[in-house]
């Protein structure tokens, strides 16, 4: 069969996981090149996997006929143009999340994407962890009954960069996007947000008002309810744990350990803290994601989160700032029009 | 040492367990009499027990020198004139929750008790349990940091009757009213509340306005957030669990379980329920609660659930209905005045 | 109902356990009457529960007419001789494990009960735990297949006192008889033991040729295999876990928790060791015991665990000895005579 | 760094499985060549991992000086000739357990190796996992005092086929072999080893003399006692548990599991089974230990696992085997020769 082409713009944190899972993991792609403003950070890791074209500005895998398709990895204030270059390209387009920070942004990206006819994926890696998606198989076939409260626990085990937060969107678009997303996975669309949250960690991010802690209320169009929680740093670690309560049943989503170790001693008993971080906890879904993305642009299928998703997500991140902002539910539709 | 001489004022379901108790597991007091409006029902319990005294009207309690202390346990809508004869009578109290479903009723009786200068507790049986008591060590000790996040789930295994649910002041003050207990005992005091919820499991709540499943959303005074979630019909057993996510760390209650027993099979692993109801879940917590309460009138000392406590729990109940009937958040302030 | 007449004969750590129960949680007994040599042990806890009737020579009771039953709890050497007075005063009995350290005392002992036709239970009293019931229940429906391995873990949270170790019949006898019952009560009649273990905590124990530390080897006469291990001190606590592995499952019982905290923090998560010690551990199993054997005794019933159970759980311990002085595998028939 | 040149013989289940952790997941290895006797089965491995040379009979390899080092993963009858091939061309050699069946076979093939003076590493693939090391980690730093006892649960979910078991040397050879090597890992010397079983669940094996069902107990030099036990088929997965429990603590390994998802309905709670056998069980395990292997050629360093630990294994699982058709203990020595 053959392999798709695939080059991967931006060698960072995220896009480096994705070139090492191309160049390991993925034995359907050719990883073409790779590409960074950083020349020299693209061209470390390069080296270390034997990948032979490396570029600095990507405009050059543009016009290569043989790419056909494109991970896009750069900084969130990138996203939407490279996606409208790339799509006008004709290449096929993965892309991290957020697709960008406002509306109009993606709302114009997605027009081309759509007038371009190629396919874009959004990078929503939890749904393809295993048990997230063990939860929605329970939930969706019906076995437990109809959702009724969606619970999200979703605490980082540390801080990112102060000079990341600054440019991130903040909690809500940053770190609760995840969940919002994974709350329309897992039980469907969001009508009304309520959020509340405050810097109990570090105050230095009032200075541009983000928050570390917060507690969102959804209310679903099926009438169901949810809670997400959040938290800028766990220090006992990276603490990812949902349940959707139905009214036949429940599927819970404990935490993953580090391993299945438990320790007795005169003070009880001891057991291991969770994976690391998302790179560490999420491993197989950065696979996966692009696994399928490979597959659907082969098969000619739809991606399994799509540029909506990544829409919709921003949207809900926008209504809970506006909720936090003026202390008061706000409706989805109040940021995505009428709807 | 001498007994505390104790009658019982209603011997229906939690009366009947206080009565049990008393009669056998704490000797401490002296179950000196008690009393129900339905006599056969009080008497049927007293042959059991081999109670001696047993009287239709608790106004012929009231004159009675050697009783010392009553609790009640009759229906909510009676709380309130009881406590007042009982305190004018100057005989120590402790009262089932809720103390009424209106505060005006509430402020009342403890006005009396205030004069009376006598002894009430209110019976949030849960801060006796073993792990909540342990949680709030954790939490006030201090050894985990400052209070960020709290969560409670509390879901009933099944509807109560109708009639009862008609008259009951709905979820927030039948139900919630224990969560709202709580989140003061282990975190502080409320200021905000923001309530979501819905009759999704029997819509024959509409007509009388309650609901069976809910979110709420609380504001703490010390900038902590929590999110409670209650469920009428939990299938799968009583869950009752909660977490206060803290700046250093965290403290988790689980369920308990019927037994400890996994059973493994070709469909996997299989435990147990959590114990069936409230009267088995908490059955120590209503022995230890009324144990401390002859203590306190023993030494003299404060009760640890004050009439204060139980009116702030139904102010909070308030809150809560406000907050769902407007859709918006509803400070603490607004219910219980000018604070 | 009438109520069943019945004295304690031993108010030491177990018989006060059975006293407070008799006195307290088991309405259908009457407790007429207790007794100890040391009369002031036996006082202060008559004092103490408003027992009238309180003895320091077994024999005064016997003559009592209304005395039905009786519950001896003394000493292990004083088991035998008081079992056959009692027996012979035609009152049934409930004996404390082990009935005797010899198989020649309980042989006879065993002789004079079954001529008395009076009713004997021995104080198994893990088989009345609601979740090693559940195992039974489990295995014995069939429903997961013949058992194939059995696998008992059973140990002290710390060393008995060093008299009574000198006096206890050794840990296969004081200790591992309980595992030898539960093995019959779950898996059925042993037919072959090879035992093995050390003084690896206390040296000092080798001056009586006592061990503190073993791993037993179980041969089923149903072809099933199991392996025991038992420890005096394990420092995390009481550690009483079994698990019955079949041919179509496996039925495990883990360890009871002082409470369902678990804490988290930058070493892990922490959570509660078990109950401290058998009284705790096995509190109910102490009431549900004696209730059984009251019933037994008033409906003309066999008794849950007999006189047979108890000489068999002896000769198990004798066989587990002469396997560890001999180090060979030992045939129970060896013990026991030709069977 | 130069690329370790190997070379992997035998391409079957096992082999298969190394051919492809080379090939995409150890980079630090040149997977030179493959070769089985099957020529179409290593030609197809080799087809999808874009694999150059393919060999049909290993001696073509030995003579290829850019071959640093073997892997042998073919059946275990050719085990020992091959590595006396491979270590006289003067290559490192891993080899999968066992080394032979029979001792003398190994002991020829030491000595080759010795006087060739290559690196010899034995696949015991547990000692590499993450759990187990942090088990010994915990064990050997003394934190919690000396091991006392060892409990080993080792159950496949399934038997493998007729044809494998008739050669596979047995029970305790094939599959307690890995146990052995694990009581060796985290307690030290065995001295003595006492086996019963059975063929419990396919009376089939009694043909050939083998079990299916056994425990074994072990005596350790350090006075430590342990008890494995070990099932062909547990039907609800995997079965892979242990535990040292020591005189100042325990240190606990547990199953690991499909996925975190707890299913709550009206029958209780359902959680996951174990992954499903050795290969998903211990996939890390499989890199890591080849990982290894190329460090110590690299670096000139002693192997993890050396022939002696192959050897004494081999030793042990003789051991068990005599210790079950005497029924009598046996000491490691009858079987080593006077040590």
């Amino acid at each position: 069969m053959k392999k798709l082409n695939i080059a991967v713009i931006g060698t960072g944190r995220m896009g480096s996981v994705h070139v090492r899972n191309l160049a390991r993991l993925i034995p359907e792609a050719n990883l073409a090149a790779i590409c960074d403003i950083r020349l020299e950070v693209a061209q470390a890791i390069a080296d270390e996997l034997g990948i032979e074209r490396v570029v600095k500005d990507y405009h050059e895998l543009l016009a290569d006929r043989n790419i056909d398709a494109v991970l896009i990895a750069t900084s969130t204030d990138t996203h939407a143009f490279i996606i409208k270059d790339v799509a006008e390209a004709g290449k096929h387009i993965f892309c991290e999340k957020p697709l960008a920070l406002d509306l109009a942004s993606i709302d114009d990206a997605l027009a081309v994407v759509k007038k371009a006819k190629i396919k874009l994926q959004v990078g929503f890696n939890r749904r393809f962890d295993k048990s997230f998606k063990r939860v929605r198989e329970i939930v969706s076939s019906g076995e437990i009954g109809r959702p009724c409260i969606l619970r999200i626990t979703n605490r980082d085990p540390d801080f990112p960069a102060m000079e990341f937060l600054r440019v991130s969107g903040g909690m809500f678009l940053d770190m609760t996007i995840h969940d919002f997303d994974m709350a329309r996975f897992l039980v469907g669309e969001v009508e009304e947000i309520y959020a509340t949250g405050s810097a109990l960690l570090n105050p230095e991010l009032n200075e541009f008002g983000d928050i570390d802690t917060n507690v969102v209320t959804l209310k679903f169009a099926n009438g169901a309810v949810g809670a997400i929680d959040n938290s800028r740093k766990a220090v006992y670690g990276y603490d990812q744990r949902l349940e959707v309560f139905c009214s036949n049943g429940t599927a819970m989503a404990d935490n993953e350990s580090e391993s299945t170790i438990v320790k007795g001693d005169p003070q009880g008993f001891h057991s291991a803290p969770p994976p690391y971080f998302f790179i560490q906890r999420y491993a197989p879904c950065y696979v996966e994601e692009v696994r399928q993305f490979i597959e659907c642009v082969r098969d000619d299928k739809p991606t399994p989160t799509t540029g909506e998703d990544g829409r919709i997500a921003v949207a809900l991140g926008h209504a809970a700032w506006k909720s936090l902002r003026e202390n008061r539910p706000v409706k989805v539709a109040e940021i995505l029009g009428g709807q």
